[in-house]
């Protein structure tokens, strides 16, 4: 409430957070009362208090997810994502171009990350693009070359879904949906991909907070699909040495807050291939599950995102650095 | 180029410029080489270069957007919006709640605003919000009690697409499109509402520079869908003291680039019912050609955003306010 | 405190809380209980109960202004500024080059922004520059200009301190000590002059918060100088179509929680001489107490900044425009 | 330019820049003309181009620092800080308390990080801080009790200097300089240590660029003062859930740009003290050539700071899991 607000204000105040279905507990100090306000789960709706005469403001205590909670599951999630673990010991790779490009370049993208150490192909075949005159993704085909590079190395497909018409197109090839960051919010995708029951990849937002991002998890599970796995990708800040800001602090404050298993794409949240190796190590030493990495063979002809993408080789470099560090904090590569 | 890059990588790199279609200007400095690039428009190409050895940074210098820019349309365009002119000397005035709740605070709320001068009736029936257990909209019913509002007010309908499914429901009822927030970049709805031909008010998302946002704009238009109104709601930044910051800068930036009428949103911009009007009369001296207003009848009994949203009796205030500036800068409400 | 938290680690931290001179008072929720604390002025000892067990978060409620806020002094301040009323009906306009480069350069701006009406004449004689081979101001050299330029106009004289070293230099000859954005957090420095009485302009930091600014003013104020104007200069944000991003927001903001005067720097917010105009005209309509503006007779060829000055005849419409605002809002320029 | 100028003023353009002493060098295009310009490494006169008639904009290409950049000096600097190298294998580690609030804390943390393994004590005895209501530290009395730290353990004693008045003072007790966040920008304080020549740990400011930091740097470097150690620790964001968002990718970003040794500060950039170890230990892994943590023996009972404040037992664990990766990246501890 504001200083010195009147006996009635308050009372006012107190028999409408009452009416909301929520236990008044006022605090009365010298100068000024607060309020407390104790009840069911969703606490959205005490924020109309705030047009109210005599409040200052209304401030929220708990954290709003359930499932996605630490206090609806106190020790961490080790998923089954087709087969292979995540969240566990051992670390989950995700490897490959940002587009389906051709059969040849995604065949032997996939042979040569496999032969590295990496359990999941990505690819894109549908792709979201700032420019509308940008290359879209080769959709259908780009399915059909990821179900080949599957069956020649076993690796499982995760690509990514930007419209629910798609869904059951790339829900017979995928082994995981991707949700990208411009879709983190997109909550009529994330209700059907919860429906689907195939594991996520959940992307975060480029501003989505980390609470909010957890509340777009929550979307997903709320539907019984439990198997999500988010994926911190760099958020928007004022720097520009970099193209987004790896926020590596999500790793250790999802941990804290959720039972999901968190991995890192330092590809896009550097958007520079020569900074990608370091934020790799670093994102293992903060605790991530497992990477998502952007490789192509001749990053300079890439139809997309070229400029952070590393080669076969570099990958190989990569996976061997990252294999010190994952021993170093007692996991495996 | 690298500082003192050999003439062999030099040659390489012009080589590979004109090998994807540009005309490569070499400019030969003591310590330094910078190569210009001409060609076609789409420069994304080009950004594959920052991985050749000898780069050191790809610099775009030419605008990414067609259609939207004022290149390609000098003079501001004014749209017919339903049959009411935006972007011209008269002030477009949407306002009206953030969600459908009951025909009777509907039409309530109609009436009041249509008094005080609006000539859209805004109101969600389709609801994304950040928590799945929230509020998600009347849905179905919620049009109904739209289109019975129009037809007892003449105002037209402007309300939130979420989904390409919901189109065909939402299109028999909706005089606009309203693209929200966090499905600015959400391209396949984007090309979806491009095809239909109604106005559109695209807002900007939360992180979505000028340039992506035109660009998103590029995407509606590029399906000859000309009618799309920019809305400014506010970025994410730092600051907590409002809900978002509302940036007036994107008004005059919008309009040196593009040709496209701009309109804001002070209610979600601020967050605070108590900063909407002065945010509001700012706006419309900063050359914004239209507001679009939260109203509801009992602010602290909404079933969402109660915090933002001004009584009818505060909103013909603020129509009274706003019409003083429009007057000052040769506008009329 | 953490949910189902132990009696004994609750115990533990209301014991805490009365050792540090508060009174506890603890609301019990059927999974988590919540503490409130009351007591004197200065909540920052309590941030230390973060680190104790059980304890999940310390989230602040009170305000921790005191001379700066409404709560101290419930109407707005209008200030003597060396003879000038700042604050009330009168807007304050404050006008003239980055730095002061030359004589006649100064001079033919001082008598130029007097004809178009600034009470106030700015010049910087000490800059500070991002680089230190950049042009760092004329110094004792450029004071001379100043005292020279408000002799012959009449025009009060605004002048950046840098630095304490310089203060009884800046004091012979400055009528309001500028502060800069780089310097809203030197504290030494504001305390300096607070110790001094002058009349002190306070830029807001880029990065500062709008209640960190207002305890920035308070280190002022606490000193006994209450003639503290408050100036919104832009922060910094992901878009870069401006140089910062003005944040009008801030005008309400400010004048909802301190009774200080606030105005607004449209050059040094936007960056772009073409937008300077229709910022300034926004800001009187959100509010501000007066304008602060760069012009330069040539500004392609000044020394610092010249790609948002206004030439002094842009500046005289400038003037003209604001003043239709400004009536349209009942105040005068 | 902007598309379609006329030659006219495309000639006074260049006209414009050869004045200013640089080489102009036009590329004409179908239908726009871009003007590379060639001369000394001072390109800031170039900006006020962007007044000029026809100018669409103007884009820096060049890096701006001199001293600082891996151009000058290619390989690492390993720096003699006190007879410590910084920069090579070994790591630095500095430790202590955020304030001296007393003679047994102080020697009691500083006994416990020398055993540990730290080089270095941190311990402030002048407090920036926000609230001018606040502890400002102890003072003369604080750098007392330093010395006596040092004597008993040998260890360096890193501080913080928060105005020049009190350098004379600090420099008989310091072994290192800290020049804090709020003051990075602060030139007339960098010019100080600068002139000293005592090794600086110069923080990045909560809203500095990188380019802004390393010339931040310049500014002392430019005086001869070569022992300048940068130190990352967190900046200013969107996102709650961590105090700052320690930006890890400024760790690579920085050795690409400098040879200047960068080390991080986990405590200040996350402000939970249950993140800071693993946080530790993401930055050694991303190259970071040292750590600097806050340790109180009570973090509860601390007079600024407590809440991201480590016990010495688990600074103790810190090192000893920091150790692991140190090894991993071929570094020592």
């Amino acid at each position: 409430m504001e200083r010195n607000s009147s006996r009635e204000k308050i009372d006012d105040v107190i028999r409408c957070i009452e009416e909301l279905g929520y236990k008044a507990h006022p605090i009365v100090g010298v100068e000024r009362t607060v309020i407390g306000c104790v009840g069911h789960e969703d606490k959205s709706p005490l924020s109309q208090l705030e047009s109210m005469s005599g409040v200052e403001s209304v401030i929220p205590i708990l954290k709003p997810f359930k499932l996605a909670g630490r206090e609806f599951k106190p020790e961490p999630s080790i998923l089954d994502v087709a087969g292979i673990p995540v969240g566990g010991t051992q670390l989950a790779l995700i490897a490959g171009p940002c587009s389906v490009e051709s059969r040849e370049q995604t065949l032997e993208i996939a042979h040569a990350v496999k032969e590295a150490g990496a359990q999941f192909l990505r690819g894109g075949a549908f792709k979201p693009r700032t420019s509308p005159y940008a290359f879209q993704g080769l959709r259908g085909q780009g399915l059909e070359i990821l179900a080949e590079a599957r069956e020649q190395t076993g690796l499982r497909i995760v690509t990514e879904i930007v419209s629910i018409e798609d869904l059951p197109m790339i829900q017979d090839v995928a082994d995981v949906f991707q949700i990208g960051a411009r879709n983190c919010q997109n909550y009529a995708l994330l209700n059907a991909v919860g429906q689907s029951k195939k594991p996520v990849v959940l992307k975060r937002g480029m501003s989505t907070t980390i609470n909010e991002w957890l509340m777009a998890a929550e979307y997903v599970l709320s539907h019984g699909n439990y198997n999500v796995v988010l994926c911190e990708r760099g958020i928007r800040t004022f720097e520009t040495a970099t193209r987004f800001t790896l926020d590596l602090n999500a790793v250790p404050a999802v941990k804290q807050l959720s039972h999901l298993p968190i991995i890192v794409d330092p590809s896009h949240g550097t958007g520079h291939w020569n900074m990608v190796e370091v934020m790799a190590r670093a994102a293992i030493a903060a605790g991530a599950d497992g990477l998502m990495i952007e490789v192509h063979p001749h990053p300079d002809a890439a139809l997309s995102d070229g400029s952070q993408s590393l080669k076969p080789e570099k990958f190989a470099h990569l996976v061997a650095e990252a294999r010190k560090i994952a021993e170093a904090v007692d996991r495996e590569i």
